[in-house]
């Protein structure tokens, strides 16, 4: 790190800061220009707090020059990672394609809409059993019965499923049932659940939350790996802004800066970025081609029946059309959509010479 | 509810969407404009779902005439609701003012600090033993060493104290140990942590998430209040902004708007706002002003030993000027700052003729 | 509109609403719903102004059902406008490939960076001549002397030149050596110099705004189209946001939304939207992907010679390695990017078969 | 400056920075950390270029240690600035107390609505002859027909007259008929407008961009003292958020950050900043408790008449009523209300044991 100090520090204060920082066991080096003093500081810095050293007084700046996210960050492990979902992979070249309604719902209906997003190409299947509602009053989920159901879906398309998870006394249930745990946006910060859901052998859906930095979005992170679960893709999916227009801001540009300062996949959720469906189809594209590693996407074939999230849910046949297209954008970027496992063929391969227009 | 229909809606949507009210057991009201119809729902739309309506097809805007959160909204509640925190009373004119460390660390300094701050008046005191820290290799609190050490300062000094509650699994536990439970504002959306404090009756203090809107804070009140719990005080600590000045931005409008729009009290913290404690005597004075129920600092002696937010604590010195300060604006403002239980007499009293500055 | 009056508005308030919104040649449509009463104006509403709506006793919501910029709006014009930049091509599948320097720097400069960017591909050249600078000390650009220089460049390569409108009073001059005119984001909202520049017969690129919604930006669109110039080609460049990974975010989603809102095309520009060179070539991508009419990128020969935004430009060489993509992509998605009038032949196709990874 | 390198910045690249550096005349001072190198300048850094520095290869950041502000910052002029606005004090413990309707509509109007503001108080008198409004449609303003009835208000009732101006072609005509000259919110960063606005004597009431940080408001403020005008009154009228509660967002804690930065006073504007009267006086409080040099508030006797921002007008027993109240608060903290230079006399002082509530 590197202590700037106040304009007019005293001799008193930089001798303090000194002796503080070789307490701490790094050596300091000093720099007297015209008008600041500044201290950089030469040792491992990994155990440092910059709280405690913006503490000591006469102390106008602290800088850090390594990221606090020592397992996340690229600098310690310079190769993409590569997540496996069930077999599914997500990360360096490969897209995960994930879809499926809000909430899990009635049987009939979670077949359907399953059925329709295997053959249009998805590979893996998404379901809320427990849903963070900003009302008391909506609609939380089906709970266990909810799981159950999702399980066998998976089980009958041979698509991995994700499911949300949002109470640290639930997370050995769900991961019995769910072949990867998503940590919603509201819980980005749920360092409880963040820690619990550490200690699981499955992969994580991290969301980055509304008024999340992606530099703490990669704390977020941390926290799992640090727990000894080192699969966790990374998921931008709108944050907060003045315009109205959409329901959040979709940060497109998040991509490759979270790529550029980690090695861990991301993915892109532009049904929850924007809220609105006609921007989908825009938005997904958008994200393949920034780089993103995936997609997710809500599918609902009766949204004005869906027990959370219709409006912005697409249809099973707006699907299929927007994963034909992201396949012939994967085509263009050199990217793979590894099938289902339980996907027998594949045939979306299309003709490299059509237009997406 | 308004649905105000899309342009070029066709009949059939039109008589569609009646079908769809009226099976919902409401009256539509129909309004054929110029360019758009607009259906006004009549009868008790409270439990309807907003989004159900925005999914219909043809609809273009669904505009709620009622707030969401029917026990927490002031119209179901109009006069100001007091809540008594073992004996500390805050809204309705009377002032809490909670002052101590962010985390609590050793007997001695907890006891040190728990002086100075009932000396100068603070009525509540305050302390972290589980600390919600966005690096999971930073002090997380000393857990329920540190609720013993703080009902031990409670009880000494005859001060209610109040504690951060960050897993459902301890609600109970640090019930035992606290006057107060606070939700934090990464967990103000963390559904499940809100249902489990609404379950208690230990009044809650519930801070805004840096990217909730009014709307949210009132909604995760409502979360507590519908699971029984009535004695909800709510706290501005900030929200995100693009300005780096300060660590947060003090959205002290917030205060005047939630007043009326709730019958809860809402009280400030700048320390959290800011970050920065050269502004927190001038933003505790504005808070107060602006009609706050209360006024939220963390007070460290030695900030650069402070296992967390060490640098925007005020030191108990600092404490005990803006308390004074405080006093003379709530004498102004016509308010009471109830003294601690403990208190045997009342000692801040100013000559109402002396001056701030 | 739709007027929603208060909860409790008095009979006589309501009388007072229907006089005064029938005082304004409009009718009006009561319905008395179980907790509020609404209003709809039937009638020609475009000369109505909300403000006074909302300020009649009583009313305490208007809902505009029609968008205020009547000229730029999709429903008075659904075919896609296509601007011609002397002889270049802007919207209705025609993409603009601005390139250039930040500012008009010395001879030699401008020459090697336009020979440059013309074999790349780029179709318009861009370069200050009068700088928008933060601080008054720094470089504030060449004036008349660099409108000539680009002038000269335009001429040389068969390229039609944009640059930057600062002052009313430069209007008729820049006009006189430009082929288009841009207003920057920090003047969007100059109302001054968009009637001025709405008075020529130039093309303008109009730059959104750091904190303007897309309603601000059409509202700007409709000042320079309501005097008359009908050729608008409008930028998303990035607005203010919490995250500093990027010096703007980013909004992509802009381009879709603009798109179903008004005829006129939106270009992108990644340079300012994100302020990092790493980061232009993904976002390029990203908002051809999203449907934007063109981008817009900085390019210098030797950035830290640059006399503004050094560390924000690409070199030639990457400039060319990213029209190279976006000729792919824009294959890809049916659109076509016309040769700069000056070109004798195309020689950039790529085989279809590539791919860009 | 303090130069950090890039992780892995070659010797090659390190010697360059130094040849930079050292031809830009100032001293290098190297220090090698584990991981970075760090360069601290050394000498008069006040004409760098911050940019120029960035765009070095190998150069990863670039931290400033001095305001880029130089007239405008504390540490130059340690004193805080009195303003002179024709006998009306703002700044130093005096308050300005700017009152008065949106636009300057007619006569009449006018004089009842200043009769009104003065007699509550007021020391200078506001009113728009320009409107920069976002509709080309609105109500442009009266022009010189509006800065002629300014001034005939003006001379009457012997207050000083403050009015917005648009365009760098009437500087010097407004300046002919006002004492202060405004420059709105969206006009912050019009570059040529603050040079043209420097160039005269009058004192400026700078208002703060919505997206404006801090350092940007110090940084125009430093155009107009640039050009030579020593008196610029700041303004903080609201900045963009995502919570729609209020039209803006009021960041009062900016009262502070301003007054520790620069010498130059700092007002508060909660009409612009909240668009919502019922808020205006809890937020007018703040803004004094907070420290502000004075409040600016828009008052019409009849809102739904007027032709601009109407429905955030105080009516003028309203403002009576928070002007006898902003007294208290003065009188609290210690600050004087300069009587208007018309004033034959002072009748405002309440008796200092009342109380606001």
């Amino acid at each position: 790190m590197i202590l700037i100090l106040k304009n007019g520090a005293t001799d008193d204060q930089i001798d303090h800061v000194v002796t503080r920082v070789e307490a701490m066991g790094l050596k300091s080096h000093l720099s007297r220009g015209t008008f600041r003093t500044i201290v950089g500081l030469i040792g491992d810095e990994s155990t440092l707090n910059q709280e405690v050293l913006n503490a000591i007084p006469g102390v106008s700046q602290v800088i850090p020059v390594l990221p606090p996210y020592k397992l996340a960050s690229r600098e310690a492990h310079p190769e993409s990672s590569v997540i496996d979902v069930s077999g599914v992979k997500i990360g360096g070249g490969n897209l995960g394609m994930i879809a499926g309604p809000c909430s899990v719902e009635d049987r009939d209906r979670m077949f359907r809409i399953a059925e329709s997003v295997c053959e249009s190409g998805a590979n893996i299947f998404r379901g809320g059993a427990y849903k963070p509602r900003t009302s008391p009053y909506a609609f939380q989920g089906l709970g266990e019965a909810g799981l159950k159901l999702l399980r066998e879906v998976g089980d009958k398309f041979g698509i991995p499923v994700v499911t949300e998870i949002t109470d640290p006394r639930n997370v050995e249930l769900v991961a019995e049932y769910a072949d990867m745990l998503q940590v919603g946006a509201r819980n980005m910060q749920n360092f409880v659940l963040l820690t619990e859901v550490g200690k699981t052998q499955r992969p994580v859906l991290l969301k980055r939350g509304m008024s999340a930095t992606i530099a703490d979005l990669l704390m977020s992170a941390e926290y799992v790996l640090s727990q000894g679960n080192p699969d966790v893709v990374l998921c931008e999916r709108g944050i907060k802004s003045f315009d109205p227009s959409t329901r959040n801001l979709f940060d497109v540009a998040a991509v490759p800066v979270v790529q550029g300062l980690t090695h861990l996949p991301i993915i892109v959720d532009p049904s929850h970025a924007t809220g609105r469906p006609d921007l989908i189809p825009a938005c997904s594209l958008a994200g393949l081609a920034a780089g993103a590693d995936g997609v997710h996407i809500e599918v609902h074939d009766c949204p004005e029946e869906a027990k959370s999230d219709g409006p912005q849910a697409l249809l099973p046949e707006q699907y299929k059309d927007i994963a034909h297209r992201m396949q012939l954008m994967a085509d263009l970027l050199g990217k793979t959509i590894s099938p289902r496992p339980g996907a027998t063929s594949r045939s979306l391969n299309p003709p490299p010479t059509e237009a997406l227009a």
